[in-house]
């Protein structure tokens, strides 16, 4: 065990203050709307702190759900963060050696730069990075930075919701402001989550009369 | 798909109000102490919720630790929940048919006849169960209810925490009052989280001078 | 319980002929380089015609390892299967209603609009698909099946192999003849495994003078 | 990276000799009957020694399927391998410092003794340990092995197998002679597979007419 480090509560235990690249990982947790990303990313950043160990939380400049620069979970709980737009590099030299762990909100809009960049402070610089974000659209096509997170990140994990049918919500739907489904538009659109709903893919398919021939826009 | 349902914001997708056994299962989530597992508890039920659906909360009868009939998390959340003791049936009859979900905290305290019990709920009576708990006691021995749910559950997950190395927590340990690590007693000491330790396997085994023949008891 | 079935073994358990849309899934399991891949895929294959069902495999038309139309296994078993291209639509109408599965090795390959296809199979015609493939080429960049199989694949699951230094493998290099590391050229090349390591995320950055700056092209 | 290592292959990845404490870790993968469990484990020895590294493979002195001392696959492979009986002492100095890894069959047979020396051996003596078992007997009960497993191990994956009526099979059953469903008797009976049946939980309860209050030996 490398580093120099300091004994909690006298039980031998010792804090490695250093990064050890060998031991840092870059985690994915994504999931449909609605699932409690934000909540367990806030849980998480207090796991680390509670040891001790500082974090660094950001979110995505484009969201406005909370204001921009808050992290706020649909249980109540909300927290500032460091917000990050395409340009922002997620290099070593910006991170101090005490930094802990870097904690992503709204991940899939990362940029593929960005995620090859946060593969390389984990396993160059030895800093722990944990992104959580939607895995796809409302047309079930791929964000940037979740495809890329994907085909990067050491450990991935589905965070499960249920659809309202009772399965397991695996997909992301649309609707406008009189509840019907929209299949066409901009990949994001302001304006909170009463936009969206989180289904299982027999839903999404259920008022798609088109077959299979419309696999590539899936809704023709 | 079976059941009377209702639309729900007029897009088609249908709540089923009639349990489904083919579908519902035995979850179980475990972890060492402080990963956030009443957290992840009250975010599954706010969950289910803001879907329509009913859910039923229970804790064990002998966790004090934010009063009895609560469940807490170290995020500041806090709930009122029904408490279990070992004679505490769980059977299908005790459960309306608009339960779509039972919610367990502190899931190590079941028994096997009740883990057995909460088996055939989700699987004759088609009333999904999530089960939170710790995985292993002090000495990394097993909890009885841990041991039947990870025989019987249908979906295990591991909710990862962090050692003070920075490593997984996979195990805890006890400390006393000063601080000292504690080696034998009674599996369950009501009095509080401050009195564990979530720890990985190197630390755990790092004050334990007494090699390979120890291993029946850990610490000899 | 629907379909017509037969009853196997006299004890009461029948065996569904109707493919059902509400339980079938796309599966996919990835791997770095001989992880192991398709001895899983022929395991998976002797699993469901022990039971009575039948299966249907595919294999990359360019795949020329073991000969255009098989899935060989290191481990020394091969068998024949019929091979995709990026033309080949995997819709309903190609599989008889008795194809129990689907199984798809080097779906590393496949098209993004053959990734949709065959998300529509499993929830559309309810035929169960699994799938195995590479995450990531030589330059640790996304395949596109790969990539659609991660944003749509309702369940998916990484298979473990190992670095030479011991860690978890994740990524792949490509070496030329002589040994010497390529980080250069085609994504894919015919001509064996031997020109290709599984590595992990460390040894992959080894010999990689270039920093941070270097993150879009791993090599710059 | 600790340890004298030699070069493979010329691309500076050294091979790591020495056995290394925090990287070592206890791995189960369960499942019901006929999964390709052994399967796995032949291609988890074969990764490791493709690598040039050394591994060690047991099995249990009870299993006679193929022999004493032989691990063999359905599909057709089969390997020797040095047996295990309740008193086999799996300690550190039985293994030599070029063990890089222990592959266990039938690891529901071990001790809970034997499960806490194999915990101590990856994570005092740095050997990774891979075990393969089974995770409930034919009464859905727990095997002692395994529910040690399941409560030490530092990586749990469930390996999957189907149900004949297409769900993921989780239990066991045992058929007599004639293919009547038995619900007594010993935990293990030597004679092979055909007496077992993989199942999902919606079939293992089919014939089962007693009801919750049945719960504790699910037979009644």
């Amino acid at each position: 065990m490398n580093g120099t480090g300091q004994d909690l509560a006298g039980i031998g235990i010792l804090l490695i203050q250093t990064p050890d690249p060998t031991l840092a990982k870059l985690y994915f947790r994504y999931a449909a709307m609605n699932a409690g990303k934000s909540t367990a990313l806030l849980q998480a950043a207090h796991n680390y702190e509670e040891r001790g160990m500082k974090v660094q939380l950001f979110t995505a400049a484009l969201d406005d759900r909370a204001g921009k620069g808050v992290i706020s979970s649909r249980l109540g709980i909300a927290r500032e963060a460091d917000t990050f737009g395409p340009n922002t590099a997620f290099v070593g030299e910006h991170f101090g050696a005490d930094t802990a762990c870097l904690l992503i909100d709204e991940a899939q809009f990362l940029t593929t730069v960005q995620v090859r960049q946060l593969h390389r402070l984990a396993h160059v610089d030895g800093v722990p990075v944990l992104c959580y974000g939607l895995r796809s659209d409302f047309r079930a096509e791929a964000f940037e930075g979740s495809a890329a997170l994907l085909t990067l990140a050491d450990d991935i994990e589905e965070m499960k919701s249920i659809c309202a049918c009772g399965r397991k919500a695996t997909l992301n739907l649309r609707v406008d402001a009189r509840g019907q489904r929209v299949s066409e538009g901009e990949q994001v659109v302001i304006g909170g989550n009463e936009r969206y709903r989180a289904v299982c893919p027999s839903c999404f398919y259920q008022d798609d009369a088109l077959g299979p021939s419309a696999a590539p826009g899936l809704f023709g």
